[in-house]
């Protein structure tokens, strides 16, 4: 751990990591710096892996590093919290390019570190290597006392409704604006409250455990986009998943920038991904308890539409009609 | 996991490699396919990530699919072996380069696989994205019911004996065969063996269970070469750790490359790396139970040397003289 690359400027940069990285559970039995990292267990432990790489998933011409060092955590949280689940450690594997400096990748640290530190998450254990591009592999794993407690993506039943946290279609707005998009009319707050939304994006792991409470059945977090993830939930339940697209909650700002781009705002809301918010079935008996859970975890539900028997997502327009869009006719099917 | 890039081909390819992977434990609570995995925990996590880069770690030059696969998942499976945990379960972050075929990356996760099955592993979890070169980062997790059966880096005390498992140099006598060295009079056998161990290193999982059992100190991986791993073992016990080269146990051939490069065969066993035997110490009222531990997981003990009270590493030539290794002078400070 923290050690399989030799040379000595990369063991001065793990050196340096440790010392910025702190330990915030009594549960972590051996910290950084054996072979391995010992914890002491709950019952229950749930487990994902992310990568981000520059180029790919994020971009060292709009993300700072400590935006890359944060979003590659908040990727694998967003994870957990689609489950239910409490944050618990994080391992962190981190490549490394030639002319990516010391100072920087100290940022990048600083950058996780701080989200980890907000959500209780202990950075325990990583590998240094250089690399041909800056490249993050994050897995995080979380706990839960009772598996009955966790929610995957397979209980979307006919009948439930469905919801979404939050606002959507921040992300991909925030991106356009980093990219250099200027439309007439986006007050400056709202610029800048959108680019944060893609560099920052914020795990909902309070709203996630708040909803697993209180009785859905099914989530997921929107990291491709609420057409893209609704397609994932529906094959998983062996459910239609149904959005009516005028429902979906648009971020402030998020239809200024779209139409500038020549685009609907609901679309833009559809299939931006990146917005981490939670996509989730519920049965309407829980309606109330849903909103309110969401509420004490300081969010808001709009509830989209429905699940049917059947398969696929569909998208309906203000007028009940099937909307196709483009590049995404495959969802009917997956 | 499994679907943070969302191109079809990227989907196939999960999907091609969600058929290839067995769940082979009960603790699987919900398999690949949802936001996290979700598994039932023993009472302490073991948990370590590493990654591997092509042209870095490993190299197409010289690895087919399979052995890059295998030997991502034997780096960190080496790691729980040299902490004496169970093996439990993998994360796998898989970056695929553009020309990088469908079937060469099933090549890869079949040579993963197969080392998961033989050694009780399951690939839980993972993450396919599209990147410049290949790069695997896997997280591995152990399990252990007694956090004092584990055996980390610093146990070791003034007075123990330093022992290390099978024999040494094979990976890196192997690597240079692979890069077309010649040596005369190598059998071919050999000249096979040592290949393999380059190719396909084995982490040596019941010699660490059973080496805890009888009473190690401290135990380490040989993954950067016995000097260095020496060096790290004596940084977290507070030691110095004393190597006399000449009791390396040099796996067979490793003299005759070592000789057609015109280097030292005991200096190519001390610094190469990739071994992954296990460096451990034991105080000396052990030694019979650990060589009894050793030959029941199958392989030797070979003793190398004592540890007594200061820092760093000490090699020693068959004179009792200190050896100097170029490029290892900072082992006497770390």
């Amino acid at each position: 751990m923290w050690s399989t690359v030799l040379t000595v400027a990369e063991l001065e940069l793990i050196a340096a990591i440790r010392r910025r990285v702190g330990v915030r559970s009594e549960r972590i039995v051996r910290p950084p710096g054996d072979d391995a990292a010992v914890v002491r267990a709950r019952p229950y432990a749930v487990t994902s892996i992310d990568c981000v790489i520059d180029g790919v998933h994020v971009s060292l011409a709009t993300h700072a590093p400590a935006d890359v060092g944060h979003t590659a955590l908040a990727r694998g949280l967003s994870d957990l919290a689609a489950m239910g689940a409490d944050a618990g450690e994080a391992y962190v594997a981190f490549v490394v390019p030639e002319g990516f400096t010391e100072a920087e990748a100290l940022e990048l640290v600083e950058g996780m570190e701080a989200l980890a530190q907000r959500t209780g998450t202990t950075i325990a254990g990583g590998d240094v290597a250089g690399g041909p591009a800056l490249a993050l592999a994050v897995t995080v794993t979380g706990w839960a006392d009772d598996a009955g407690a966790l929610v995957g993506r397979d209980g979307a039943r006919p009948g439930d409704l469905v919801g979404v946290t939050g606002t959507l279609g921040a992300s991909a707005a925030g991106l356009a604006l980093l990219r250099g998009a200027r439309p007439a009319g986006l007050a400056p707050a709202d610029t800048g409250a959108l680019r944060a939304r893609h560099l920052r994006p914020e795990p909902k792991l309070a709203a996630g455990r708040a909803l697993a409470r209180a009785g859905v059945t099914a989530m997921i977090d929107v990291s491709d986009g609420v057409a893209t993830d609704a397609a994932h939930l529906a094959e998983a339940s062996g459910v239609e998943v149904r959005v009516e697209l005028e429902r979906l909650p648009l971020a402030r700002g998020v239809a200024d920038v779209a139409r500038a781009a020549g685009r609907e705002p609901a679309e833009l809301a559809a299939t931006g991904g990146d917005d981490y918010e939670l996509l989730f079935t519920a049965p309407p008996a829980a309606r109330e308890a849903v909103e309110a859970a969401a509420a004490e975890a300081g969010t808001t539900v709009a509830w989209l539409g429905e699940v049917r028997a059947g398969s696929g997502v569909v998208l309906l327009d203000a007028a009940g009609a099937v909307v196709e869009l483009a590049g995404f006719e495959h969802l009917r099917e997956s």
